[in-house]
């Protein structure tokens, strides 16, 4: 089985900026590990021709397969395909199939075609084109002797849509694939998680053991390289066995992408609904909620309390409650809770309250954030403080109150 | 005055995997922009040694500078202080002022301090050591003839403070700065755009204008270089007025960070409230405006009306309204906007109602969205049509209704 190498080149002054973060590179990373294609070096340059030239030789003196993005746009300074198609002695050519597809984009969007779009319907010679649905700029595919570049544009939207439907398709190669299982944990962090798991990680070499650390999460990415007729969950499930046996009591959920997604899965089997009552998360949670496909069938009613006036009159918090222990106080969360469950008819009640900044309120501190869930199964308090001096205290603090809003709901929800 | 150079290596197999947006590659960016120092080159190369030591040797070749990120934990895999060492001629020594404070960390944070945490405390010999106070890792600056290497841990938290506090003023050179403004732009195309200020973005040298297109918003920034002694402000203002001359009534902010943040900085200043109905933003809006810190003056309550029952029964909206014209229409848009507003008591009323998917539902498409602002100087709905059939369609669905209520908001705000 032959072991390809890729690289990624991406182009833009502005990601040498700082202005635009390069999720592009993360995605292609991403594609390539599933299709089993090693990848050693990714890079950026900016919108310079000749160091962009320098970076296209070291990368296809070192790689296989070369995946440019950006630079592909109507402007003087887009530069990639010219550059590209210089060092393989080609010249660029215009598509005519390509210019009407640019021409009907701009029909679609009901928006006027500029000059300067046109200079996007020219690609090198000989190549194979990637259609753009999302955009104007058509991305392409250069193949001369054993090397392959293909040029893709830098707005991750049309990107996205032509890596997955144009490029990943050209790239897949029969006999072998690499397997992934993805194991989400809350409330453990990333050094105790590696030090229960430190000689399953060292010695397992297939499937290797990935961990990544999020913002209050951390993920182990179990991954078999295996030839096609491998059975690769044979190899991946002892593995995860032993990884659930020493830290299972933190992990909310194999293959699913974030805490929200398991928490909607959950009710959604359990034929539960949940409804939210938040101050100091501001809607977060229930933006969260919302973000998951089918949330509808669990979710129906939010509430916004930012004032105490709104979790007295609106969500009908009892006002001596928040007079006798403050607005941010554990009866309080518990009462929102109760609340906004009784208000909605919903089974569960999240009440999420607190001081996420910038000045300490009703003389609580910046970062006190108490986390309630209220049903009849199960009813729970979590008192939470974020200490934290960084410059984006309180988008951390919002946050992480928001991920035990959703830990505490699906928790909620095991209990029925 | 010294033109310096400098490159970015970020260290992880993680970046490699997909798993991981390099978010601080960005960071650094930014900060090296705004000291002056040139950044032509941004890479990333995974946990292995040999591969490392290449790279760091590439970057030495061209760069004065040469900032790491990433390999400083506590595992088997984090290699890069060794590797940059080793390029160097140097060993590792153990400091043991970076052991107390690797010490005192665990007993602040309230966790037990692993054995393998000791190794976080070598650290090349004679460098200079950058504090972490967020995290167990110290990072270090080696300085070697004319050429200097700082190494960052990983994780952005701890990377951006030690950056921010540790390495920028290690770096600050006197002589010259980087000056920018950035112009946000939200209803226009960066196409668009780009044709109005071609000429204008072609000759202007100093200062420079580049283009950063967002997700529905386009952002401008004009950068000056200057002397330390020059007014930077006299080369911005007059390019900065040929800008607002040709585009002014989409900008909705210089300098500010978000549509967010221009609609709170102006109900703050008209000393105006608003309130939030959504559906399906199920929260998003609301959330967006308490991301803003002292969002509380002006934001008191948001429903997330995420069913017919809840925008009748809690919110106040006719249920005849919904029976009439459905749930996404701009009359049930309008009556949720001004039903809020009642109920809040807030002079500016937002409703979003729509259909951000999966499946069409009553008869209405997947894209549909209807915004609409009620107040008693201004009152409006927005009907949108979002036809993507990107993966995301929803992520993407709901951050442009998003970004409409935001700027019918920051509208409405300015009537009065």
């Amino acid at each position: 089985m032959q072991q390809r190498t890729a690289e990624i080149l991406c182009v833009g002054t502005e990601l040498l900026m700082g202005g635009t973060v390069n999720t592009n590179a993360t995605e292609i990373a991403k594609e390539l590990a599933g299709l089993g294609i090693n990848l050693y070096h990714s890079s950026v340059v900016g919108d310079n021709s000749e160091r962009l030239a320098e970076a296209v030789k070291l990368a296809l003196s070192r790689a296989d397969i070369l995946i440019t993005t950006g630079g592909l746009g109507p402007t003087y300074d887009d530069l990639t395909k010219e550059t590209v198609a210089a060092c393989f002695g080609k010249k660029l050519v215009l598509h005519p199939e390509c210019l009407e597809e640019i021409k009907a984009y701009f029909a679609r969007a009901h928006r006027t075609m500029t000059p300067t779009n046109e200079k996007q319907a020219w690609l090198p010679e000989g190549c194979t084109v990637l259609p753009n649905p999302n955009g104007t700029a058509p991305g392409c595919v250069i193949e001369a002797g054993d090397k392959l570049v293909a040029i893709l544009p830098g707005p991750p939207r049309e990107m996205r849509a032509m890596l997955k439907n144009g490029l990943v398709p050209l790239l897949t190669q029969k006999g072998q694939r690499l397997v992934s299982h993805e194991l989400h944990f809350y409330g453990i962090g990333e050094s105790e998680l590696e030090y229960r798991l430190h000689d399953l990680m060292v010695q397992s070499q297939n499937p290797t053991i990935a961990p990544y650390a999020g913002t209050g999460e951390v993920k182990l990415r179990v991954t078999a390289r295996v030839a096609e007729e491998e059975d690769a969950e044979a190899l991946l499930r002892p593995v995860m066995e032993q990884i659930l046996a020493a830290a299972g009591e933190y992990c909310y959920g194999v293959d699913v992408p974030d805490l929200q997604t398991a928490a909607v899965k959950l009710l959604r089997e359990k034929g539960l609904t949940a409804a939210t009552a938040e101050s100091c998360t501001g809607g977060l949670v229930a933006s969260r909620l919302t973000e998951v496909p089918g949330a509808s069938a669990v979710f129906g009613c939010g509430i916004v309390s930012y004032n105490n006036q709104v979790k007295t009159d609106i969500l009908g918090v009892d006002p001596a409650v928040i007079r006798e222990y403050t607005a941010v106080s554990a009866e309080t969360a518990a009462a929102m809770a109760e609340a906004v469950r009784r208000k909605a008819g919903a089974e569960i009640g999240i009440g999420v309250t607190g001081n996420a900044g910038p000045a300490a309120s009703e003389g609580q501190p910046v970062g006190l954030v108490f986390v309630a869930v209220a049903s009849e199964r199960y009813s729970h308090v979590s008192r939470m403080f974020i200490d934290r001096q960084d410059e984006d205290a309180r988008g951390l603090i919002r946050h992480l109150a928001a991920l035990k809003a959703l830990s505490l709901l699906r928790k909620a929800a095991e209990k029925y």
